[in-house]
């Protein structure tokens, strides 16, 4: 399967992981795990005269693997109503590879490409996670990504999402139907 | 005037620092700029034994003069229509705060003050700001915090601010109206 | 089962129906269709010194049957991103109900009652059929009635819902999972 | 000014029209009162054979109207967190105008024009009606008609609107902003 999943959860083996792993099980695709990696918060830096500050961490490497799939999952707990610190820090820096010389495509390469969320929370995910869901859509309609679309879960205590048999069986499911 | 304005903002003298002088000016209430301060991402704990790691940076300092104010006025550029990358780093990091023995009464605390919000963003963030304010108000409702109002404003290269009247009329309203 | 379902869809047979007997049969629980019934829209004399002038319509004989259950599940088809025009009239005079001397504990008994949605809609109605949950989540938060969930189903023209198998299953789990 | 403005009240002289009246005087272009006007509910025919039933109201003059001018206000009280009923329901009639041989050009006729949107509320409408506004935009994005900004203004009772100065500077600034 031509999909990289892109994980924010900052726990490992977490909710968030297992209901991914029901859309993309963890020995098929490319796995990111955003924790295992360097990624230096942006400064806008975008009306500087001379431009960004080239980052050393390993930024450029996880874009590098991100435009090689056409199906990109971005997996993340929900964290005070949308996305995870690590992975609002990886999609900040968007605004600075779309300046980098080295991806001089970049905006033109995420066009082709369909994303899909996963996201679980504990307190009224379906509809405290809607902004988040909002938020994400708009991502891609900056850069006229198709939204394939969405599954949020509800859990709280680790091992909980396996209750979530609503979301378990609609993850298992995002990527095989037709786009919405 | 007993606030604080929390900066977002990782560039100095931007348009949302602008506008939201408007509503407290610089040399009155307490000003924090998070990109002066070191706040380390959080890491789950919550389901760890020995629960969180203490975080050897600026965090606990922060909180500290937060907790001092009745007033929290959260100032934020729109980043992917969201809060800044900092802005999310600090405030992920409140769910670590709640299990810190050195803030036992943080949610007491915080259910005592009232939060306003500005934020600026380029891209019709009139519209796609609004994710944005429903995922703080959640925050806010957590907290049973009383939101007391936002102004969002519109502006993308330096110094555009002054060009949207009615957000700067309004920044200097919001903390003068009836909380709505 | 004590479910009484309120159908807004103009159309008999429709997506939104298919999908809503996935959740309760046909030939359980109690069904209204709206269609069937006349209602008049509202005229707002809140603030008249006579108050509302009784509406000579099925209005009450409606509200009179939905408060017998306590179970409330609310099917519309998305018109223009929100409920159906029947299912906006029927609500909208909820404001008249509640200040009529026949209907005395209207928002007491609606407190203790459990809502869901079902909505179906064409025009990607996961991410744009969002707002009608919203609003829906506001009306619930009025009365303080719980929110049990929703299920949104894509479809368009006549029999297509039978494509969305995600959302099929999910309407057939709605009633029966815990709260979230 | 070659403005319509299209009012959703069903009560005269009301908050809504007091702000609406900031932006677009009683005096200065045109202003239709849908509470003036027979408007008969769509009953959904777009896949009966014969089509929509022709509907004997008001409906294609109201149209007529609208299309004679180059930018749509649309005024309405936040009622169920969302448009008034009437407003509601010459909403959806455009789903049966759109097929109408007597307008064959709707699509393209409101594709050049440029919508406005005011509404007032009493429950937190800063907030609450954040669904309506994003609705609204939903709407204008089908038709590609520009938005060009929206006011909300927090009233409950006869007058309350004076004391939302915000709101009120904000309507009497919305038609000559740039758009955003």
């Amino acid at each position: 399967m031509n999909v990289v999943v892109i994980h924010g959860s900052t726990r490992k083996n977490g909710n968030t992981e297992y209901l991914t792993y029901q859309a993309v099980p963890k020995n098929e695709g490319t796995h990111i795990y955003l924790r295992d990696y360097r990624i230096t918060p942006i400064t806008d830096q975008r009306h500087e005269e001379d431009g960004f500050t080239p980052a050393d961490d390993d930024m450029g490497k996880l874009v590098h693997i991100m435009l090689q799939h056409d199906i990109l999952l971005f997996s993340t707990p929900i964290y005070w109503y949308s996305m995870s610190g690590p992975m609002k820090t990886f999609i900040d820096r968007w605004s600075q590879i779309m300046r980098d010389p080295k991806f001089p495509h970049f905006r033109e390469e995420l066009k082709k490409k369909t994303a899909y969320l996963i996201a679980v929370g504990g307190d009224h995910p379906a509809i405290k996670g809607l902004p988040l869901v909002q938020q994400f859509q708009y991502i891609c309609q900056f850069f006229e990504m198709t939204f394939g679309g969405y599954v949020i879960g509800t859990a709280n205590k680790p091992g909980q999402i396996i209750h979530d048999q609503t979301a378990l069986h609609a993850a298992s499911m995002l990527l095989k139907k037709p786009e919405n």
